[in-house]
């Protein structure tokens, strides 16, 4: 006998996603699942969109972290609220721990929302958290051929942000090949190449969520 | 009301590891999982290692993805018996999915066995998939705050590789700190630097690994 689980945790999952996305549309605040692997600039990457937005609107990020806080005081150091969640040994966030996240902001007072996912290209890809875009970050160490050994979170991601563009000519990555596969997989997501870090790149990535950001 | 499903998980999983375990026991095979993040140089480390001690023992690789068939290839392209497992979504190995592997190797022509694990660093950490140790490699870009971030891979480790140590100058990575953290988690476990696909710093992890093969 095989019990299926995944369903009804979905399930539940999904009821408090929809509650959370009628309370970002009702605030009007844009929300932004950032998805990686381990060590791919995720940090790097929040810091430069929020230095790239803060004179236009008001940002909040949301931490998920396994254990450790270190994350959430790099993004306090720029002047920025950042909540933290420790999953507990989990892989993912889940809309409820988003839900106690959600909890302790004034969302009047906010514009966009950015949910730090746990590093991991896997867990959290089926899991609504009421966002309003999944957008994942692929570093260039990583290697070009990842959209074909992770399809799935290349085709749930509304944006790619190829990150540490930079180390380019250190590494053998074929970009063109990625696009390729990329382009296969999800033929309408935009791809940012960046060095977050340097702040190369980040402006054209901005640009395409300060758009989203307004329309809202 | 929560349910804990992953109590009973694991104790089906634990089962089906320790007749593997016999089994591997058996047959004097030694066996490795190999635990990273996607992109931190799984499969070329284990093309490095073959390479540094097939003269002695007789190898074969059982390779976990998500999907596609790449990694399988390249060993397979080396000369080496490698057999995919594809998850079929889940973001780690379990023990049944070892069995249908190891069903179709011959025990006893082996010495050992490497499972290449799916680039995760939290899901695979609970599941025992019968091993005789688990090793993990953490890349020089993904950061030196990675044991604070994902203490429990590091703490579960025999033995930890750390990865294109050759990118240092170009990446902030601090290797003392990194060190330090490191043998606060797991005071026994050694760290061997290495650049798998330059081939600098194999001999030493692979001195390591060969002497735990003849110790079986």
């Amino acid at each position: 006998m095989q019990i299926d689980m995944k369903q009804p945790i979905l399930e539940k999952n999904d009821a408090i996603a929809a509650q959370l996305r009628q309370r970002f549309a009702d605030a009007g605040v844009f929300v932004l699942d950032l998805l990686a692997s381990p060590g791919s600039g995720k940090t790097s990457t929040i810091l430069a969109t929020i230095d790239a937005l803060r004179d236009e609107f008001n940002i909040a990020v949301i931490e998920g972290d396994i254990a450790s806080s270190v994350d959430a005081e790099k993004i306090k150091r720029q002047g920025t609220s950042a909540v933290q969640i420790n999953t507990g040994g989990a892989c993912h966030l889940e809309s409820a721990m988003i839900k106690r996240a959600v909890d302790v902001l004034d969302l009047d007072r906010l514009d966009l929302i950015i949910i730090e996912n746990v590093g991991n290209l896997v867990c959290p890809t089926d899991f609504d958290l009421g966002e309003n875009a999944k957008v994942m970050i692929l570093s260039v160490p990583e290697g070009d051929d990842k959209p074909l050994k992770y399809p799935g979170v290349f085709q749930v991601s509304d944006a790619i942000v190829l990150n540490k563009v930079d180390t380019m000519p250190v590494f053998d990555f074929n970009e063109q090949a990625f696009r390729d596969e990329v382009h296969r997989l999800n033929p309408t997501a935009p791809i940012f190449p960046i060095a977050a870090t340097k702040g190369s790149g980040v402006e054209e990535w901005a640009s395409w969520l300060a758009e989203k950001i307004r329309a809202i």
